[in-house]
């Protein structure tokens, strides 16, 4: 797991070198992609190959491959990188493990907060050497918040009584749901590199994923890099019901 | 000037040694106080009246004294307490000057990037030492976004047909307008220590702050501690008439 500690680290200061002076270009959906975004993605994917062979990687930048091996990476390197551009802080280096379809460890660098979220099989999530826990509130407060994405005005009606936030990125509404500080988060749309690394933290943390009709989330089927079949919503699992039964589609 | 960006910057590398590490008081309207807002007004306070004993001064934490000389200062200890507290990064010290109850000059010191937007009367915007303006776009990409507050899903419909992000700091959604990197800001519930500093920066770098109901802001009539009458819209000339089109009261 070190390793992987290491290697988003190494990709976030990487990409860190970038901050504040991005070019920006286009990708086919129109969203962006910049230099750092490439240049991360080579030297995690360089990192695994050489350490394990085996195993398939799924990348945002360079696609899906072998996805059929026991263990398959899923890469993000840099997840918000409209925060990125923007100047914004919220942006990270997402690496997560699928074992047989299924999250089984991950870890997410935040280079501007110098934070790096992270969890292995079986064990606890971390925030640095700290371990974290998601929220064990059953009420909500007018102080707590829940995340939702940049797109979330167009897309739903959203009746929670307190704050939301968008941060502008999945890993890092993951990160923030797993350390307790927001309540849950509505994820739009999200492609499993998106997600892998948070929902391995998320669960270790005391956290659940699902959908928000309450369909299980099925994570194997996301593999071919398609997107989330529906929005989902992470959260601890006393208040998911209650996170879901604010929010509707506009 | 130089004072001002060095007062700003004690301030907030002062709270930054209490973050992640945060106890919270509420206040009469139950939102939060922290020890680093109480300690970081009371620094800010004492540089000022050493420096400038004939001015008035306003904080969000200490109340309101002297408005009525020539020269106030607003100061907010700690813009987005709430982020604070959260472990998230966008949170600030913002110190603003009103002269005759008019924006004069502001500085705002985000400790987590290191980054001092700051503005002198007369002057461009800086961040740090690169002068900032806001956009100059005349047309929304997919890829822009605005800066909402974090109750604005219960208070508004928003039909901008791109990104809104919710940074949880009034004087921090100043900071990407003034930068150009979000296209405006709704801002709802203010008081003028929260946005003085911000002003200044705002018009410096050539954006605008006018009522969604289209009605001039007139920060004299908010000196005495009084909320914002009605939500503003900051964002440069050519933009903010069609800003406030897609805002609506929900």
């Amino acid at each position: 797991m070190s390793e992987v500690r290491a290697w988003v680290r190494e990709g976030g200061l990487h990409a860190r070198r970038y901050f504040n002076n991005v070019e920006v270009q286009r990708k086919a959906d129109r969203s962006w992609v910049t230099q750092a975004d490439l240049e991360v993605e080579r030297l995690l994917r360089e990192r695994i190959a050489a350490r394990y062979p085996d195993h398939g990687i799924i990348g945002e930048e360079q696609g899906v491959g072998a996805i059929d091996r026991e263990f398959v990476w899923c890469l993000d390197p840099i997840d918000g990188t409209g925060s990125f551009v923007a100047g914004l802080p919220t942006w990270c280096v997402s690496v997560g493990l699928l074992r047989d379809g299924q999250p089984y460890l991950g870890a997410i660098y935040l280079p501007i907060l110098d934070d790096c979220y992270w969890a292995e099989a079986e064990g606890p999530a971390y925030r640095n050497t700290t371990p974290i826990h998601a929220s064990t509130a059953t009420t909500i407060d007018n102080n707590d918040w829940i995340s939702v994405s940049s797109y979330a005005h167009r897309q739903y009606r959203i009746d929670f009584p307190a704050k939301t936030r968008s941060l502008s990125s999945v890993a890092v509404d993951c990160c923030y749901v797993a350390r307790g500080s927001s309540l849950g988060a509505l994820i739009g749309r999200a492609n499993l590199w998106d997600l892998a690394a948070g929902l391995a933290i998320i669960r270790a943390a005391g956290a659940v994923a699902v959908g928000l009709s309450g369909a299980p989330l099925d994570t194997a089927q996301l593999l071919d890099g398609r997107r989330l079949p529906e929005p989902i919503i992470i959260a601890p699992p006393q208040l998911v019901d209650l996170l879901r039964s604010y929010i509707s589609r506009r």
